[in-house]
């Protein structure tokens, strides 16, 4: 292969590569290869920091735009890896031709987002290009935050945790793909996208292993990552996973597969059985975490991979994820 | 006016008004209130953020390339600011059909500017989008520093401070230009393109009173900027410029003007007169200084103006970049 072609921006197994053969191979070292959504600063004050360009079509979708979809993402990156998020800078490369009052709605979605967050946006940077030469306006914005009490990551995670999502997946990928495609359900799906640093910190507790936000690549692709990083297995149970219906009935009826999905609004916990019930009911009690379910455990053998088990009592490989998928997701 | 026009992106008058009018109406905050190359945060370590992304075509040009500039812009806004450059990000957008082969090239690039300059890069991000959404390759950068031991910003400028400049101006937008128009010059320009903070290191003392790196814009605007904000007013003589002669016949024949060229490797120093000397002394010791120059002189009349005195005895008023200018070149 000698060019970039769009499974590199999967999410999966090509965007992997990528990452291992040409940028690990030249800029390796100690911080790029903790491999996490935020990498940890030494300091006397220990920061995390974390970096993302979002590139999602349509701009406009049911329940977000790319405005909010960048402040969501950095934060939920924060987050996850156990971080305060504290501070967002935003840096956006416009087409020639962009309407001003889309870029308002957009600048206005992220004021509204950053504030609902609690992280301000501290520095910004804006760039044109001429039209055809981006695509009507890319979003980067990268996050610091401080450690909060208890580290967690994929080192922690033991045989006997749980696996819990804080709610359904694949309602990003779907609202995406109908807003493209033009496709009608009868209760609309709404992209989950929204930030989860106060959700997190209602039920961040000691126990708690790890955590992830499954995005590009769903949660069939981030619990792989894990799984390898983690030396374990995870036995995942078709039925647990919690699905609204309409995403159910698009992935029967476009033939996708649900696990592959972008989430925006989500995160995966990996948490010892001590604290489960805990968590959970935690996670049930913010409303962002209402639909929260166990989803599955993790076991010793066949260290790195991800099974399914189906209700009729069958097991499956779930790889991670093959191809291009949806591009343009977020 | 209703849509983005390239104007916008010139870092002249479009641009600040762009940012007025949009971004600071409704991000607002102390943070960003600051106005400067990088933000200074609150907390037990002070530290200086800034973000930046780079859309230069062409991709490779004399004396750099995307990469390079991208590790350089974000280290040299940190090191003008006061700041001690710790960390930074990489953040691309890559377009389908891009050649491998080029992005690694450009990976090499960074990987070897970022150390050469000592700032390890510490997390990053790869989205792809569809051929013709992007052009080529399109990279953000944003750096973290450790505040150093005097503070410096404009306003701390007093009437009767002295503006260096540590070396010839336009020779980034110059080299630009020629590679992309296929100009040839009897001494070829290259572009200035260098990480200055150990430059910075070199000669930075009390008396300094503020930096800037005139990129985007050139010496002209960023100096209204300073005058601006410091509310003074900046008179430059003519004669004292650094110009390779290259980059003047190319003026001449173009009809462009130095002082609104794109540099990517010079710092603007305003300094107190009892450090001026040893400034610039400690200056062009450094290879990056070699030409530094004392190029004005800071006054308390007609707050907000630079004027260029010409070698005839004339003045006259060096505006904000008006228009667009050259785009792309950074």
């Amino acid at each position: 292969m000698e060019r970039i072609i769009m499974a590199h921006g999967s999410g999966g197994r090509l965007s992997h590569q990528l990452v291992q053969e040409i940028f690990q191979k030249h800029l390796s070292n100690s911080y790029l290869n903790q491999m996490n959504d935020a990498t940890w600063l030494p300091g006397s004050e220990k920061i995390a920091i974390t970096t993302d360009s979002f590139v999602v079509s349509p701009l406009f979708f049911r329940g977000g735009d790319i405005g909010k979809l960048a402040v969501c993402g950095t934060i939920n990156d924060l987050a996850v890896s156990g971080a305060q998020p504290r501070y967002l800078t935003l840096a956006v490369i416009l087409e020639e031709g962009l309407l001003l009052a889309d870029l308002e709605k957009i600048v206005q979605s992220i004021a509204a987002t950053s504030q609902m967050a609690g992280v301000p946006i501290v520095c910004g940077d804006t760039k044109v290009v001429e039209r055809g030469s981006a695509d009507k306006i890319f979003i980067n914005t990268t996050g610091i935050g401080a450690l909060k009490e208890c580290a967690v990551g994929p080192q922690y995670i033991r045989p006997g945790d749980y696996v819990l999502i804080s709610g359904t997946i694949g309602d990003h990928g779907v609202a995406i793909l109908a807003d493209r495609e033009g496709l009608e359900f009868e209760t609309p799906v709404t992209s989950d996208c929204a930030p989860l640093n106060h959700l997190i910190d209602e039920f961040y507790m000691p126990g708690i292993h790890c955590m992830r936000d499954p995005t590009r690549g769903g949660v069939g692709t981030t619990l792989n990552e894990l799984a390898k990083q983690g030396r374990v297995s995870i036995i995942l149970e078709e039925e647990k996973l919690p699905l609204h219906p309409s995403v159910a009935g698009a992935c029967g009826m476009l033939g996708l597969e649900p696990l592959y999905l972008a989430n925006e609004g989500k995160v995966l916990v990996i948490v010892a059985p001590e604290a489960v019930d805990e968590v959970l009911t935690r996670m049930r009690n913010h409303p962002l975490g209402q639909e929260a379910a166990i989803i599955g455990r993790v076991e010793a053998a066949d260290p790195g991979l991800v099974l399914l088990k189906t209700p009729l009592g069958g097991k499956r490989i779930v790889g991670m994820l093959e191809g291009e998928h949806l591009p343009r997701i977020c």
